[in-house]
């Protein structure tokens, strides 16, 4: 079956979804974007990725391409045309097209929307094949990375950097040492005194959905967890570590820069919380369902 | 007249102009692009600019599009088919089409390119007519800055912070308090002292062609200069500063920030830099023309 994309109004075939070659995405990575998890055809924490793609467009003073219920209903169709039962939706909101000049367009320049939907195997039931391994890489990113924007050059060098040294992701490490995020996930650890620690949020990190959703079901369920981030030397002391995202779940680090993670198995507090979160995907959106 | 341009092989009236959503310079920011200048229907400093996009290309490790020749014949296809005498030529290539994933595509995936045009009223003879404002504004851009990349968002929403204030140019000033460059200029100045500067290249500032082209005239004529940044202490106190750029050419600066730089007009040293660089513009390329 051919893939189906969303572009400003109409659905096409994959190979001829196109825009122009003045769409602000592509001449200034003028755009925002999120990927939602689909699960037994739902999407799942698609309320936390719609607030947030709002707050990315609200920090670029870009307009939300349509209304939230538009939106959902274009997202459904989008799945629905590719059959969609376990994968991402993609999506993409830039600010329009217009002739190049670095400034904002006319306010009549409307605001561009894209829509791709992929096909994943879904996760495994046992976590153990779904563990994975990391570099660390230098975070070269600019000072706003909790905005999700398109400006992903830097994140695909590192990406780009853990697979050619046989790693599946790059976390990254500031000037001061300190761990900021993965490429494109959020890194959580199980410090050398047993804690649950992740980053606080500030403008270096991506605010990760499946970050707060996760921290809900800390909550729910009452694990204890601290907003603290780590330098890489505490990194290389962690008992566990794990990566959270739309497609990664909880997903246990078993090598860092070739060297095991505490005694290289997956851990019991990531066994756990892949087990948490899978439930949590089963149970499918939190949110009301969309509309028809 | 429709303006006409050059996407992979074909030539097509922009409006018809576009590329596949998986295009990575879409979703990545993953491309590079260079702009030229065309006066009197030919490219200046061609050569600089093509040399320093082989550069880019090598630092992110892309493929060209083509080869030299078949990109200069491309060049001039464009500009001959919108009837361009004076104005910029833009060409962007990215790593190509693939599906969503941030490290790279398999080699096979070739690499896209994009050329576009742009008339342009030619430079005043009066250096007083272009002279221009501009504020000064953080830099939060990547590491990276000497690759020419197109994931400009930080130079798209300082220009728009110029832009709002009044102003044509943001300044950048990095948290040590040093100016970078322009949002897409190279800062010079003449310092309290009489001493002409701009800042030695690094990994924060892009090596500009004009830049390059004006060394090249400064050491022809005999005038001095240092290659040495400076503070935003120091471009306050200028007696004179301008930018450069191959749309720019040099463009004095008259008010930073709302204030006067030096008595606030046109100083001697931009005045007959600007001069020096019209006649090397009027000379047209130093580069061998290219193949019809």
């Amino acid at each position: 079956m051919s893939r189906i994309a969303y572009v400003n109004g109409r659905y096409l075939p994959l190979h001829q979804a196109s825009v122009n070659v003045e769409d602000r995405g592509y001449q200034f990575a003028d755009g925002v974007y999120e990927v939602v998890l689909v699960a037994g055809g739902r999407p799942v924490d698609e309320v936390l990725h719609l607030d947030r793609l709002d707050r990315s467009l609200r920090e670029l003073r870009m307009r939300p391409p349509m209304s939230r219920a538009a939106l959902r209903n274009v997202l459904a169709e989008v799945a629905r045309r590719n059959r969609l039962r376990h994968g991402l939706l993609y999506l993409q909101v830039t600010r329009g097209v217009a002739r190049r000049d670095h400034a904002f367009p006319a306010p009549s320049v409307r605001p561009a929307l894209v829509v791709t939907a992929k096909t994943l195997p879904p996760p495994p039931g046992d976590v153990a094949r779904w563990a994975t391994t990391a570099i660390t890489h230098p975070d070269e990113r600019w000072a706003r990375c909790d905005i999700k924007s398109v400006a992903l050059l830097p994140n695909a060098l590192a990406r780009q950097a853990a697979r050619e040294q046989g790693a599946n992701e790059a976390i990254l490490i500031d000037a001061a040492g300190q761990v900021t995020e993965g490429a494109s996930t959020t890194v959580w650890l199980v410090d050398d005194a047993g804690t649950l620690r992740t980053r606080r949020l500030d403008h270096a990190v991506l605010p990760g959905c499946t970050r707060a959703a996760l921290i809900d079901l800390l909550h729910e369920v009452g694990i204890g967890f601290e907003e603290r981030g780590c330098s890489l030397d505490e990194l290389r002391r962690a008992r566990e570590v794990f990566l959270t995202s739309a497609s990664s779940y909880v997903r246990p680090v078993l090598r860092i820069d070739g060297r095991a993670v505490g005694d290289g198995q997956v851990g019991p507090v990531a066994a756990r919380l892949f087990a948490l979160f899978l439930n949590h995907i089963g149970g499918g959106d939190r949110a009301p369902p969309a509309p028809a």
